[in-house]
């Protein structure tokens, strides 16, 4: 009763934490951590860990990681993927899926694995599939079976960015593209590839921000459990 | 066993008709008709017609439309989203959906019509918000109950493109979100729409081209077919 | 008479210190750092504090600041905004107001600050709102009523920079917004913000330079001074 | 009675027509008719009128116009800026104002018009200076009386866009520029004049969208009335 | 005799024919016609035509091929590619090649006619792909073998521009990719392709101008000369 | 004494006419046409011409040409550089120069004619040079004793624009260049020149708008008056 | 037999190593470093060389190479253009070529030597010419001689990039262009450079990534393979 | 007798050293620094030295300075424009000029102590004039007798870079503009500046790269120096 009381946030002065989208959509809060003080990430954690709310940090650096786990040693930071997570309750069986990740150079990693924490930690049954750039097609060919299995893909590739629209076509699933800034001079930290996957010639491509590995995780999880939920029953809204 | 003998695909010289994809897929061929020659998408159409195939035809000027239904007069033109329809067989109930088409502005339209027919056409319960954008923000809670009853919405706008962010927030659905070329000076037809899609502060939002209505009906059909449908039994590869 | 006399501008060789400007228009007399030698900002500094000019140093780097505080110990530096300022003269009843400093994101807050503290420098009365980004609208919505009570409002935000389109519908106030290098990939420091703002869909916005909080906290100051001050006396022009 | 019944807007399927806004902000409604079918503009401007509010219709071209004044021959439509306006009501003294608009050559006539039209129709009283390019710049300094008088300026340029920055150093007043697509090779549509205005060197100037006089106008308008009028009554929002 | 006497090039005045060129290099003499006048380009036809040299003209409008066959009817208009060609003399055995033409899609047929015939006007033997894009891999994947055996490929492409890439690393052949103008919104008339080309994630593949048909095929032919014909006799350089 | 007793322009509303500058420069005042209205460009060089100034109309369409003639016949117009040049005085010997106007192909003729009759008409021995971009060097070798006799060197070329880096060096003269939009596809209408020119190997080079012949033959014209003739005496200046 | 039994690729999980290319394609299997965490890189070479395979690691930084040379000391390490080549083995004469590597200044040496050291590496016959810029004409005229006796030549140029017009003109050869990122201000890290190259007037010059010498190199070892080989025997592909 | 053998450069191997051209220009040879390794700017300056010649370097680090000047004490460092100059020879009355040197702010001295240093190395009479930035066009004003005077100008801005503009009108004299990356955000590195002056509705101006000082300064002595000095013999060309 408390909790709702304070509801729909807590207003620390400089961030009004939402507990209120936790109840109303089931997912976590989402901390965007890179440019805010270290000391403003560790109050946002801590309100929301006091509510008993889940939260996810995203582009967390080495220096948010330290003084967030000083404060709430339960935090766990991964290093490549840069991610925040606190402690997750028990999945609830069955986890939708498979949400595949395929990505499509081992520089591209970082990112892959972003979106892959993150759809696990929104509780999806997650697959991985590494290197398989359309340079050698053959390589992403003999995969061709997990890619038509998977329920929504998401597929990470820097340079061209052309693995999408490869994917798309093989596999005839949803896939949701995230450009990473891999490559140098004309891909332009990234832009070649967005541009291309925005260019797309298959259809049931869509598209996040460069790097964005976060955001393509949500999607994919959101998506599932949006398309396969009963529909969420309506609740008060914070106008009414 | 006529059809089957001739996949993958009949090469017209100019063009290889798929039809092994309606098959694999569920889904029709689409014709990107825009830089073809009218005579080439008439040859396309007639191709995937002669086999049963359901055919959609995007970005058709009224010059291809005038040459299709000369020589297909079952095909129907849609003047506003520029689309060339087959006839759409009986849809077995229940249809996915809702797919809720939202748009900001009534310059919009041609490319919300372009979304919703597309989605429509692949078998979809579509829905249609028109006239919400950010600048009269209570426009846009008045519906905040179809919002969160939708599956997927698709969310089209202009200009500053700030609409999937509040409709992603205040919905709690996943958003595509289509800009469009609507707006002048520093929109930069459709890339500031685009770049705010892309930068968007909420989660749960993918991106698709400017103005590509088409794309975003697309995927919204797709990712709920392929979220609740029963997986699809592994088919013969073409390559095998 | 010695200052008269000196009018209008004293030229230390690499600059030329404009005391009339604080005589003509009421304001300090502001110094952009940023590039400048600490030697050249003390001198500059120096030779206004001697005239009895207040004054601004804009983007001054912790190097400036030691510089300037130690010729000048009065000076104080605001670190989270890199500002200089020298101590303010007692205000005189009324302060011109509310000017409402809003932002999107706690990473917004430098320039939120920035903001702020040049218009309370220039003797307003400013009033604060933080983390009301348009992904959780109910946040802005809750403050509708101190939106509508401002006389002109600063709305500062990065990523997609919808937040002031969204306030200038809400409040029907002038908007002055300022884009953030807050985000990454296609943010491109601030770009995305910047388009968006400049293409706002809502009347009644205007758009300053990415990060620029001290423009728009002076253009704030200045217009409420200039509106509602009864017109300045023809000074002797420079020129006659 | 009948029309607050019908608040907050009223939903033409195609367009939601806002009279709440009319009512709250006394300024009137405003279409935005590029890209809206004519037909589309017609009924928007008989909803707006049809309840006795005042509309104001921007980039509208001759064939709205023409649209437009066959169902509503009360509409003037001013030809070299595009706006579309319904009779003004009497204006109720004083006037607030000066606003002076200044346009850097005879090429920029058309946004000039567009801005001092608007902020006309918004109740100011208006002046006009023309033809005042900084590389004449004496053309400039004869006007520095009326420059010093005025209580807001909008200043409009192309190609290099410096007219702001000497008008704001020279005024002392508040600067909205307005950049304009005049010029040719590296203005790049009016760019050039933008990116020059966004990083002028002197304070106190905002800027809106390239050949967006009508912002110009409506910022200066409404900026003039939220200064000095008397708070607005707090009027029952419509989320309430 | 009179011929080597006009060497190094004729000036007419507008341009300086260089008859040189075609002695030194075998090839002939390139008109690049766009934004030239219809009479400019007759003459340098007729100049060069006069001395037995062989010619082709890119870009040439309708305009131009009407000019220049009303004054040299042997020439030769191709539509589609918009190349003029003087009769070409008989080709001596071998050809060198295969030299492969590839392209996306249909829309993308006038460029790839402009790189074949120029390579075949330049004495190759051509092959042609058509509409092999990699949103349906298996369309490329049936013609390996005759990827495989060409000597060097030219890959012609819009939208995201994946194709030589996947084309590289199926054939293990050079690959000159052509970005074409097809698609739309963030393909920025080619851009996209453009970039994603030149940042290709395999190797072997070099890059021309968008929509530049002429510059592959001339390339293609120039390399298998240059590699396969014995080294040119040291000519007499236009200098000494 | 009556045209004194004018200065130091006329206001005609919609412009005010500089006769000073004439009187001051010794050049005379140059009219952009482009986005004026026909009868503000009458009205213009009907205002110059009553006071006996020369004038020079740049970038006018054919309608302007119709308009001015109409009213003043003594007025040439000249189609491919669309100058409008009213008659020429007497020239007193001797012109300086020779100002070199060298251009890289026959399609950069209309801007290369802009600045050599700009040149010309501001009294200047102008000489030219066609068609000798450095794919083909000797051609501008063979030119290079005219290369070095010039005073100045205007070096107009389109596509990447190398030629004056070559030029530059060749001469060692100054060399104003002129990027033209002579091109496609990434010439991004002048832009690859533009940037290749500002970004010359060569020491000398200097760089005017693309496609702006008028700016670098008033340049060259300006330069040699000014470092050649006895220093201006000191007129009274306008603000004095 | 072992080693065939693994094709296509050997999985290490982040990375997927085609052993198969080499047998294919008769050149070494290319690691791009950059990105890549030190101990991936090792991993790949590893593999790569326990199955008797070459290996070229670009984009290598000395933390790469001091990794891999601890484990794998054969391998060598070149600092300025950061490669990492294993032993190469001896080379079957004739080997193909000359290949010509030009470059503009000594500031491009880095990428010329990436170009020419893999050219070597993959078996040609390499020779170099630098500081041949096209400001100084007649240094890259001195060694006409050598141009026209290159098979195929690689041009390196930052800044406006002239050169390969330059040299394809000279040379009658086929034309490898590199732009670098030598430069400043308007040559945008190599944007110049590579928009003018793409825009060469010259025929015969296709282009690679900024600063992507080792692009150049390998196509150019690859060309003049493919052109002069007999046929491949056409293996058995991996989809088979 | 010696040096003249050594015509028309010295090759070091990575450079090719031109001591023709300060025979045939009377200027210094130019060593761009940035990019290359010390010991090859010390090499190049020796040989230069070594001949007598004068030397000028641009762009040189600290650490450039420090290995030049161990091998050579006699070279000059000027830190803040980042010169290397060679002993100068006694300069022959009269000297050319006065060069006038104008900067808009203290912030773009490095870059107009690079363009004022290199007209004096080059002869000339310089003069100086900073801080009189168009924001504040009364210290521009003040100036305007010693504008008038100069025979060319130097304007160096950043920000808009609207000083050329004012400068060209005011003094009726020709400028050489200078963009320098000074500001942030929108001012994208200098590139607002650039495009501003490019774009200049002043005749007279032409434009140099983005902080190049050097450009600008030499550009400016080679200009009077053309001018006004009896022809150059024509002396024998590198190629005859």
């Amino acid at each position: 009763m408390a909790r709702l009381a304070k509801l729909p946030f807590a207003d620390l002065g400089f961030a009004r934490v939402d507990h209120h989208r936790s109840l109303r959509a089931g997912f976590p809060e989402v901390v965007f951590c890179q440019g805010k003080r270290p000391e403003h990430v560790v109050a946002i954690f801590s309100e929301l860990l006091s509510h008993g709310s889940a939260a996810l940090g995203t582009r967390a650096s080495q220096e948010h990681a330290d003084a967030v786990q000083r404060a709430l040693p339960q935090i766990h930071y991964h290093v490549s993927s840069r991610l925040l997570m606190s402690p997750r309750p028990a999945i609830v069986a069955p986890r939708p899926g498979p949400v595949l990740v395929v990505c499509a150079g081992t520089s591209d990693l970082p990112v892959a694995d972003e979106a892959a924490l993150t759809a696990e930690f929104l509780g999806c049954h997650v697959e991985r599939l590494c290197d398989v750039g359309v340079a050698g097609i053959h390589r992403l060919l003999a995969a061709e079976a997990q890619l038509r299995a998977a329920r929504i893909i998401v597929a990470v590739a820097g340079m061209e960015g052309a693995l999408p629209s490869a994917v798309a076509g093989l596999s005839g699933r949803p896939v949701i593209a995230v450009p990473t800034s891999v490559g140098y001079g004309a891909s332009f930290s990234g832009l070649a590839a967005l541009l291309g996957m925005l260019s797309s010639c298959a259809s049931g491509v869509t598209v996040v921000n460069i790097d964005n590995g976060f955001g393509a995780g949500y999607a994919a999880a959101l998506t599932l459990r949006s398309a396969t939920t009963a529909p969420l029953e309506q609740t008060r809204s914070p106008e009414s």
